[in-house]
């Protein structure tokens, strides 16, 4: 026996890691509540609720239990945990909760696994038994105790999870949001009078109601019909996959594209075909990573290292403690929606180079919107160089594996991943994801084509957007508004309180006409509540006012904390801090033309001095630069 | 010491199974060329490489790296399969290919797992370094041998893996098939001029030509713009998808629905979900599920009991094995695609009444194509309750959880799952593949909606394609080509090899303009090959006499089995079987108004006997049918 436990410690990491002390304080922290006469038996320790959850094990045993066509002696029918949680009332199920709705808490194992904090307390639907035995007793079913002769209670069970949602205030009530294509950013709602200013759509460029957008979806509804009709592999291929796929490696610079159902399909599904067919592959992943990436991790099975967000340092110490030959994808992204922050992409790409990692970047919200052509992030960090046409040896060149969203700035839906002729064809080869799923319909393919390549030749949209984003991020910092700092387009206002945030959201909406969804636990963190807005071309001067008295009003009436206050506590994640460095828009003055119209602006205003003996307000420099756009050649509303 | 070892194999249901001489048997078992100097040490045998797979364990350990920032001892970076297998170039690697294409081997574990089958043999690129150690050794990193200085090599990789493909001719050749709404059931190829007939499109009725559904598509549109513009939570929350899932809710008689991006999404997520929530959840699952539903099980972590194909006895040993109050997800098909098997819907429902399951039924295939309103197979069992509006008691009253599709027979794109108001709402707030994802555009929503409510009111579409599958059946049965026998609107027709499929795929296409995919290992298994034949209202005699004539000129010429040869061979799944009992189609005679019309035909074919001293040919009877159907008032091909 003891060459068995040798054996045992060499081959489970968890034994190998575990202290004789631990394992025997897990092996005593016996639960109650097991009937001694449980017909699978079983001992209930924390050690064994632990081990129940060995997925490769546990299958192991279904096999062999499928094999037999009955529950065996070793494969124990009735779980502990179960018997624990589920009947005790009292009891904890520290169950590995895979899929969570946890966006932003990047985690290897969820925490409950080991601290049991997740606590489910059930209904008790029958007396409970508490019995403190560790022992395991098998015995047959016939003798199985009255607890076990109750059926599960499924409608029980799902009150019980949707209580755990109210009670921490992460349950989602939806609104009912109609985006009105001819009145954009408008929407009506439930009713068609209720019309409301729309200020938290990802349809960031007002694509979805471009005329060209429009006018090729109607096109090919009346010649190819409504639906695909099949999968890319039986009958759903066509010349609208074929195109968009070859605009798509276009645009990125990249020799191959592949379409999906969403970009939350091509990243869980591409993800989790590269973790689990390269031998060993380690997946380092931002912290603040999407959940799409989370769960493609997950879905891999292969191991995960989770970086500080952005944190270079961090990353590279990890991928130092990893040997050279293992394959490594370093998964991130460039604008993380929830904050805006903007992902250290050069740097990345250099310690991927360094360490024999790929890079897998998603660009979701950034596609459309920065770089000359709209490639997203990685484009615009060489914008001279990619509008000249020289992607060869550029950041966006350097870049492994390029993922990106037809459902946001492209106004339609579905996603993509971009990158090596060769991955592009494993990916369409293996992944069940792709492979056995209906293709995106037609008019929606050629749709999104039509965006893409508008946005490939127009840069109006996304330098309007910028320069909205500029002025309402100005007004709100005039008026001790709290923004999370930021490179990008997207305006994080801190509130820091569930109940405010969705107070604030809700007055908005039924006060003021505005919607602005509110961003609770567990998209953020606790404490971390926030509104978020997003500007569009359409976001005129008429709509920015509004919306930023409206947001100034309800701070009033809230008392939600201002920049200021958050300042006089010493500030927080950005917010009123003392030494936060100015975050620079990754759209220059230069590039969004403010420098030359400031330059015009200034020596106008420097004669209205002469003129006036009076100071020309600096922060109204966008304010003056988007009237002298909007009395341009551009007209921002495009009608059809 | 002891008490560990007790403790290891009390908690570790592997420990607890292996045999001390099958555990001295796997850790003696060592691969050659794991160098000695590995900066991760550890021993390379068959128990480890198992071991490895252990996720739970392999995660903690990651947490534990994550949190030291470097790879500690007890983290063996460099596995010892990656030595193994990658650089070896004869090694095996086991790993468990979590993600594969093999939509119908449902298994508890990849086969590869246990058996070492799927052997990877990477390229070498550096020199192999055998030797035969099984001692962990862990050096610093400065001291890795050449072989670690190594970066892996992914496009060698990539390669790799498509030679792969290549090789066991499982790699897929897309036919660009662009399917006419105006010239249904034709399409053209890449070039317009290039025009072929469909035969293997989903599109069973051609809803995605349908004049009320591209009218609602084309006007919401124009009002509501292109894409949803953000998810359910956040903007992409209309009117549409109320409605939508209004409408899927009354079609199968449940209290709410819930729409997704896919079928395969909603499949995947619904059962990824409640397999991971709900305590010690046991799935079992139909053989020949569908890779959907198989990802979603494998997504949950829960334990999963594979059941033979529709046979309920089987399943019902396995649920006797399960105690009473445990958790458990009955997963299954109502048609299944690739073979046009039933599920046998009301004995499952019978067994989770019995055994406290709840039964999850994928109607994807059969929404819109059976029942009184279409709602599927589960409808259909009780045509008249429904018929006279009386679902309550009825079958698919019984089933707890439906999905189905927006893809196939209701011609546009999307799935959904419908059933109580508390489980729709605990998959709609925990469902990650749900809830962060963008919604479906709303005319995409609006358009299948009009085909759900089209197919609610007119039974026409799914008699006629039922009249065709039975046509199309008889005439291939005449000529004695094999078709697996089944009781719905599938035609397979057998090959049995998968060169002869593609050929005979391949002659179709270009040598009678006529477009069948065939239908090859992994979608079937090997020696299953063969044509998926869909019929559908479109499909009039001249395209089947086309079609029919067309296969038997293939058969012909290629030498492919007839019926009568696999007969005597003793007949093959189904076909050619001596003592196979006949399947009688799920649309009787009398709800396809066969029997009233046979009546009259049979009368005039008397008339016409005494007349003639002729007997009528009974396979004639379908085709003298429709001729009549199309002499009526319906026209099959609605025109705009």
């Amino acid at each position: 026996m003891d060459s068995v436990l040798r054996q045992s410690k060499a081959v489970c990491p968890f034994m190998r890691q575990a202290t004789a002390a631990g394992l025997r304080a897990m092996s005593t922290a016996v639960t109650p509540a097991t009937p001694a006469a449980s017909p699978c038996g079983g001992a209930i320790s924390k050690l064994q609720v632990l081990a129940r959850r060995c997925p490769v094990m546990g299958k192991a045993m279904a096999i062999q239990s499928a094999r037999l066509g009955h529950a065996t002696a070793g494969f124990p029918a009735v779980p502990a945990k179960a018997t624990m949680s589920t009947f005790s009332g009292h009891g904890k199920t520290a169950k590995a909760s895979l899929h969570t709705s946890r966006s932003q808490e990047a985690q290897a194992v969820d925490g409950s696994l080991f601290t049991g904090r997740d606590k489910v307390q059930l209904p008790p639907r029958v007396p409970t038994k508490p019995h403190a035995t560790a022992n395991p007793v098998v015995e047959p079913r016939a003798s199985a105790p009255d607890t076990h002769k109750v059926k599960f209670d499924y409608e029980s069970f799902y009150n019980h999870e949707l209580d755990k949602k109210h009670k921490d205030k992460s349950y989602r009530y939806f609104n009912n949001i109609n985006r009105l294509a001819k009145e954009f950013p408008r929407a009506h709602m439930s009713s068609k009078e209720e019309k409301v200013t729309v200020w938290c759509a990802n349809d960031y460029l007002g694509m979805g109601r471009n005329p060209q957008v429009l006018k090729a979806m109607h096109e090919t509804l009346d010649e190819y019909g409504a639906g695909a009709g099949g999968t890319r592999n039986i009958s759903g291929h066509n010349k609208h996959a074929v195109e968009l796929e070859h605009t798509i490696a276009t645009l990125h610079a990249k020799e191959a594209a592949l379409v999906f159902s969403s970009c939350y399909v091509a990243n869980d599904a591409t993800l989790a075909t590269l973790g689990s067919k390269m031998p060993d592959c380690v997946i380092l992943s931002d912290s603040l990573n999407h959940a799409s990436m989370i769960q493609g991790i997950r879905h891999s099975g292969a191991r995960k290292i989770i970086f500080k967000h952005n944190d270079v340092q961090d990353l590279e110490e990890k991928l130092a403690a990893l040997p050279l030959h293992v394959p490594k994808i370093i998964a991130f992204e460039s604008v993380y929606s929830m904050c805006g922050s903007i992902g250290p992409i050069e740097e990345i790409c250099d310690l991927a180079d360094k360490y024999g990692a790929i890079t897998f970047l998603d660009e979701v919200h950034a596609v459309g919107m920065y770089g000359p052509h709209g490639a997203g992030v990685a484009e615009h960090l060489d914008f001279e160089a990619h509008a000249q046409g020289r992607p060869r040896g550029t950041i966006m060149d350097r870049v492994d594996i390029i993922t990106g969203t037809l459902g946001k700035a492209y106004g339609c839906v579905g996603g993509y991943i971009a990158g090596s002729a060769k991955l592009v064809d494993t990916i369409r080869s293996l992944a069940p994801g792709f492979i056995f799923t209906t293709s995106l319909p037609p008019a929606v393919m050629a749709g999104a084509r039509a965006a893409i390549e508008y946005q490939m030749t127009h840069t109006g949209d996304r330098r309007l957007q910028q320069l909205h984003t500029r002025a309402v991020k100005e007004s709100l910092r005039e008026r001790d508004i709290p923004v999370i700092p930021n490179p990008s387009h997207i305006i994080p206002i801190l509130v820091g309180n569930a109940e405010l945030a969705k107070q604030a959201s809700d007055k908005l909406l039924y006060d003021h006409g505005i919607y602005v969804q509110s961003i609770n636990y567990p998209t953020v963190p606790v404490g971390q509540e926030r509104l978020r807005v997003t500007p569009t071309p359409g976001h005129v001067k008429e709509y920015r006012d509004q919306l930023v008295n409206a947001i100034e009003s309800i701070w009033n009436e809230l008392g939600i904390k201002r920049t200021s206050d958050w300042a006089a506590e010493g500030g927080f994640i950005g917010v009123g801090e003392p030494n936060a460095a100015p975050e620079e828009p990754l759209w220059t003055d230069e590039q969004l033309g403010i420098a030359e119209a400031a330059r015009t602006l200034l020596q106008a205003a420097d004669a209205e001095q002469h003129q006036h003996q009076q100071q020309v307000p600096i922060s109204g420099l966008t304010e003056r630069l988007l009237e002298k756009e909007m009395q341009g050649a551009r007209s921002v509303t495009v009608s059809a």
